[in-house]
């Protein structure tokens, strides 16, 4: 199958899954019948270029990769915006990599929504739209005929979505808990090594692990985004993010972290749901001091894991990273291969 | 899609099988579009019975369940053994469960050859077929147009084959790592806890792990038929029993065990194959102490787990349980949920 596709954002999860098309154009090709044509690029600072027969996409990454603006292509038709390059270009798959707002979950969501109605398929790791209307934007999706993928959105590139609703379809999925953010993961890891929070924390933002406001990761905010999201699309339901409750790891101590290694335990920030007999969902972003025998315990680092509790096979895990540029940027080829797949 | 289903064997696993099938009918329907019927069960212990219009699965579950022979199903025809039920019946897919030789393959692989010959899916967990010819039955399928499923055969239920060939599509795998036998690891984990060898075989036989002879298990030689396994369907190599170095963990003393957990480290046995530089594939089953920052270190008790090397991603690991009626059972329908999506 070919697709025409179109990048809406270039930024550093864009420019990770261009490098990936194009060292594997061939294999792609080749192992999955997988074709595609990039006929548009806009982003709100490099500039935009559309060429209706196609660009070449190793010479907008050598421009990028120079810091030059991407309206710099010799050719094509400059200065479309986000909804013009969508509505008026002859893309029919739209990548929706803008940056995120779970707040209002704007601009992306207008784009997504635009592209849909215009009978466009849409991949994305946007968290905003998905936290803030997953339910609305898959049926809007399904009423158009087109597909809405966004497996990056949670543990990045590694599928967590599609084990969920295609690997381990014929089970119900009752309940989830995973390790959903690497910054806290990583720090407690640490601090689990002997340093302190201050240092593990300043030791992440020098890895770029963290930001210089660290709020959204060590408050828990971002983990309990994609506790939403979960609970939405893996569990069915239709929760919101103030339906789950939250704690973050700010007030671990050393003390804690001593106490727990002397029980045999390890603290986690654990995002969980489960299903309740009355079909209600228990939702939350919580520290939590896990035995060693769980699968969640040796999860150390950045890494990222994820345990369903299903009918048939009960606990099923994955471990993988959560976060990368081209980790990310790898998400959104999943979605154009089952794309690929599906048509 | 609608399917007609022939059992070729009728033991715990198709029992297993057969329960999912009865109690999730109206969800597979609903949910997936997965209909079926079945026509027709050939048991060589238990007999055999064909209904052209579909047999009520319920009942002989009843039956077996009674300690009964199937011939005594009040309706259809009776005697037909094995071949003439995959030839002569007008079920279009074959659930091929019957005993594992591993030496021989058979009587597996001439089943499930007379089936694809026929023009008919098949979908199994025997073992026996994928180890000794998986490309060669693969090739046969393809050519005639038909599936050969069999995520069974590794990790049962937990959908690692799957994984592999499509979640992490897009990927290039370069090897693998698992904890692929349940009966070693619970093994190991109880001698971690203290237990000697000879008490935690005995305790594993009497939960129903182990054989009476243990051997296929703790000298590695179930774990090297799921290498070869991994290797030729996952990394696309074409190797054999031969190709594959093994040792037991029948060597491991409580001493070692000690020696372990003293430098942080746990015993497993470890299946693994890595693809060298040359494109030659170098793999074994040997015990490995494994630090508790691996993923699979928190692996306990019968739980399997498997690490996927890839080129994207890096290591993805996925851990779940490898054995159990229904559980094995459960790896049939993900191949028959696979076949209803492909056509």
């Amino acid at each position: 199958m070919h697709f025409t596709l179109a990048f809406i954002g270039f930024g550093t999860v864009g420019q990770g899954l261009a490098e990936i098309l194009v060292e594997k154009k061939e294999m792609l090709a080749k192992k999955y019948d997988f074709h595609y044509t990039v006929v548009a690029i806009s982003d709100i600072v490099k500039g935009s270029v559309y060429e209706r027969d196609g660009l070449d996409l190793k010479k907008i990454l050598e421009l990028v990769k120079k810091g030059k603006k991407i309206d710099e292509y010799p050719t094509g038709k400059k200065g479309l915006d986000s909804l013009a390059t969508i509505k008026e270009t002859n893309a029919d798959t739209i990548i929706e990599i803008t940056y995120t707002d779970i707040k209002t979950g704007e601009p992306a969501t207008t784009h997504i929504k635009t592209a849909l109605n215009a009978g466009k398929h849409v991949v994305s790791t946007n968290k905003g739209p998905v936290v803030r209307e997953v339910n609305t934007l898959l049926d809007l999706a399904k009423k158009k005929k087109v597909q809405y993928g966004f497996e990056g959105v949670v543990l990045a590139g590694t599928p967590a979505i599609n084990l969920a609703t295609f690997t381990l379809a014929g089970n119900t999925i009752k309940g989830f808990k995973g390790i959903l953010n690497g910054t806290t993961n990583y720090i407690l890891t640490r601090m689990g090594e002997g340093m302190s929070y201050e240092d593990a924390l300043k030791k992440a933002q020098e890895l770029g692990y963290a930001e210089a406001d660290p709020t959204a990761d060590v408050k828990g905010f971002d983990a309990l985004g994609k506790v939403v999201i979960l609970t939405n699309v893996v569990l069915g339901k239709n929760i919101t993010v103030n339906d789950v409750k939250r704690k973050g790891i700010t007030e671990i101590t050393q003390r804690d972290v001593e106490e727990a290694a002397s029980e045999g335990k390890r603290w986690k920030l654990i995002g969980s749901a489960e299903v309740q007999a009355n079909g209600a969902v228990k939702a939350k972003v919580w520290p939590e001091k896990v035995p060693l025998s769980d699968p969640l315990a040796g999860v150390s680092g950045a890494t990222n894991a994820l345990t369903y509790y299903t009918d048939e096979l009960g606990p099923v895990t994955i471990v993988g990273p959560g976060a990368g540029r081209r980790v990310t940027g790898f998400a959104l080829l999943i979605d154009l291969l089952n794309l690929n797949r599906a048509l």
